[in-house]
């Protein structure tokens, strides 16, 4: 790679009428490279096609991780995997068919929940319908188990009656953020919206993994020969997780149906006659073990221990190939990278670039990492001070439309600046929370919040949805074909300035002081 | 079933503005009967998920048109089979799975050609990427026959290149019409549109039928192992239509796939690598031979003879249910009789009900009807005159917004006024078309045709799309959980209505003249 040697970019800055330094030569050479001569695509197709799934713990993953250290190193980054204890065996399924047999014949659309055990062969057995309540308690839940425990017996049994969907989408989503809402979003003088509102539960009820578990243990103990969940979705979209026992021992053999399936199923029964079924499923444990982050540095020449840290996880759940999640964004890292290095620019700081494992088994890749490396703001390593800025990315395939960091509005307005020069291209600025997490998350999260909850800044990327939240996301149809090539390369664009320009401005990003910091919340009960 | 006698109806009519007597009472009742003890799903329960798939020929659809004759008697109908020849055997898939077993792990969202054969058991080949061009000429596909007879030869063989889709739908159909949208085409003043234009093929072109049943030859000749075809559609949706010559002899094993699935597998066989596959896939042919409308009368007390026919076809592609196409509209034509029928109103004109077999293979069921009973008004049988009007449902679950009839201006402005009542439901007009398609029709069309073709009075339902068009026409996903509940019925409810009226008033609906009837048009070319 040619290496055009370090130029004196502070003093191309041109202010303008802006606060914030702008390098606009550096700018067009940006978006020449990442618009014009793009490797994304080309980066993300072994990430999916080939070293897919992705799944934390497996061969796959590995080797989807190797090969973007190799990648990296091509591009002479110096990369490296850090591994952490992710403690579980690797699980991939190898093969999964299910019919209906009778009364009616019907092949149905289904994926396995991993850490699953496979069935012995094709086995057959009849439907039962095990009416799960809706956040059941304890004595539902011990009730409903004691009058069923003979009928699950070498049964398929359906966990749940179908899920109500209306048969039209009553609030389909657009696919791109409107300016509208965008400028409501980035106003500097809009109140900061509060946390997350934690789902409510049924009074009473048991917290979702416990019953999930009881449940689980309950079918193993009662010899019940599978477990079918209806996937709930519209348009024959399945999303499969995990048995969060990450055992197999600990659950019976386990698969998620399409609505579609699982209703015609259900309300055949309800008629009365019996529902035979024939399943196959066949995994693959293997040795497992330990997760592996991969690190890639692109060192600074003049203050190699302040570092701008951009991360997007790589693993992915195990029914697709992880492309819209995550492998969009761990390419558009990757291609930040290339475009740094093609350009031949040295930054000041250091550059570095995580690509996360684990993330889909609660941000466990990243955690470890801050763990090691930074600790907390309230019990902080050596590292902890060096961090200047993390960029995380983990919003499907849509181009970024802004920023949002933890940190002070100085920091948001350095933020808001570095991005005006790509208004063009769909941008429109930036804002900032306060808004400091539990370090348990209950909810919906991204690797963010490794670092916000330990007191680090971190920013987020901005995006449209596109179709994600209806269709790729977590589903058996992430695959490549739904990157839009525009989508990406923008969005390789826009990181690499601010990455670059973060590294290259005089002063740190602005973040809070000790005082000013957010205090840790208290953890919330699981 | 009570009956209330025949009230003379035509002295409540209650005329108002329009020229159209319309009889509010009547409305109101059917209304209440419609709208608040339907029994449309209960009729689409046993139509969908029992007795399905409804693939002509199939003892599946034996079973459900027995089944409507059966339900059709219990109401109080005169109910009957009118078989046809259908000329093939019966056919049904009983298993289907499909993986890709190196160089990565996969099970593959397929679907199978009907009227084609099974694997022995699972079979395992290589993928090889044929790579059909589009609207091939006799010289280019002979040309890749040659070059390829050896690398066919026990492969799996992907049919063509990957349709290019673009990552995000550009131009998503709102599920509703808009009443802007249905004022123009309702406008009496507005111009007819002309005939639907026929898709133009490149020059030199083979027509589409005889290139794929030269693939298929070919590909019996050359002993592959199976076909794969991309399914080409968005968000996983999967359509597997027929093999056209009917005959398991004439073709592999052949399975549409989800595009998902296809693109990664033509992508990593792009790179090199040998892709393996294993299909297992069982069908079973039955005697077959014969279809079978479903055709049930509630005979007219002064005018017999004089016809209201209302149709919908109950036969449905076999990857699925059939609920929206067109099990939905079979059970709102059946609804209609049962809420004549519950009302206790003896028309005076005959309103006949028809279930057509044989549409999804080209009208074949309709066609031979009006072959049988009523001929063409060029060559009529003694029938022709009977037939008052035709009405046609086939466009969906979405809810009935107007009618548009082959006819004379004076038809539809009757029809507008009948429809007028229902106007707080969201119907908004009718419309009249003077054009009279060729028997042998080209492009996606439906029963309506096969009486418009002849010169009869027909009309069919204009319905919102919802999501039709999306997801559930001809795919795997079409099942009753995908009709809503609100939308057949307000069409029950509205069909009801003008098929009563129609049945009642004094004078026949107006239609053309043998003066004005539009000639038949010359047939094309095939």
């Amino acid at each position: 790679m040619k290496c055009l040697g370090l130029l004196p970019l502070v003093a191309l800055w041109t202010p303008g009428l802006a606060q914030e330094p702008v390098d606009a030569a550096l700018n067009a050479r940006i978006r020449a490279e990442a618009l014009e001569r793009s490797q994304i695509l080309a980066t993300l197709h072994p990430l999916t096609d080939v070293f897919s799934p992705r799944l934390t713990g497996s061969p796959t993953y590995k080797a989807a991780a190797d090969w973007a250290v190799d990648r990296f190193r091509d591009w002479g980054l110096e990369a490296r995997l850090e591994s952490w204890n992710f403690g579980h065996p690797g699980w991939a399924n190898e093969r999964c068919a299910a019919h209906v047999e009778a009364p009616y014949k019907a092949h149905l659309g289904v994926e396995v929940v991993a850490w699953t055990p496979s069935t012995r062969g094709t086995v057959r057995g009849e439907a039962y319908l095990l009416k799960v309540p809706e956040e059941p308690t304890q004595a539902e839940l011990s009730a409903l188990f004691e009058a069923s425990r003979k009928a699950v017996r070498g049964r398929v049994v359906l966990a749940g009656a179908p899920r109500e969907l209306p048969a039209l989408n009553p609030s389909p989503r657009p696919p791109r953020l409107t300016d509208e809402a965008l400028a409501r979003r980035f106003d500097p003088a809009a109140p900061e919206p509060g946390p997350r509102p934690q789902p409510t539960r049924r009074a009473g009820a048991l917290p979702a993994r416990e019953a999930e578990a009881q449940l689980d243990a309950f079918l193993v103990a009662s010899k019940a020969l599978a477990r079918v969940n209806d996937a709930g979705l519209r348009n024959g979209q399945v999303r499969a997780f995990q048995n969060r026992a990450y055992d197999t021992a600990k659950a019976v053999p386990t698969l998620v149906m399409r609505h579609e399936d699982y209703g015609r199923m259900c309300r055949v029964l309800a008629d009365g006659p019996r529902v035979e079924l024939a399943l196959e499923i066949a995994n693959r444990e293997s040795k497992g073990g330990l997760g592996y982050n991969v690190i890639a540095d692109i060192p600074g020449s003049t203050r190699p221990g302040e570092v701008i840290l951009l991360g997007a996880h790589l693993d992915a759940w195990h029914t697709a190939t992880g492309a819209t999640d995550n492998g969009a964004s761990a390419a558009v890292m990757m291609e930040v990278a290339r475009i740094v290095k093609a350009l031949g620019v040295q930054p000041a700081r250091t550059l570095r670039f995580a690509l996360w494992d684990g993330e889909e088994h609660g941000l466990l890749g990243s955690m470890a990492y801050v763990a090691a490396h930074y600790g907390t703001a309230e019990a902080p390593k050596p590292e902890f001070g060096q961090l200047v800025a993390y960029v995380n990315m983990d919003g499907g395939a849509g181009q970024v439309r802004g920023l949002t960091m933890f940190g002070p509005a100085q920091g948001s307005r350095v933020l808001r600046e570095l991005l005006a020069p790509f208004q063009d291209l769909g941008v429109r600025g930036a804002s900032a929370t306060r808004n400091r997490p539990p370090k348990a998350l209950t909810g919906p999260s991204t690797d963010m919040s490794s670092f916000t909850s330990s007191g680090l800044p971190a920013m987020g990327v901005v995006q449209d949805g596109l179709e994600y939240f209806e269709y790729t996301w977590h589903t058996a149809i992430d695959t490549l074909d739904r990157v839009p090539p525009e989508d990406v390369k923008r969005t390789a664009a826009v990181l690499a300035s601010v990455a670059l320009h973060l590294a290259q401005r005089p002063g740190r990003l602005p973040f809070f002081s000790k005082e000013t910091l957010p205090p840790a919340p208290p953890e919330p009960a699981r």
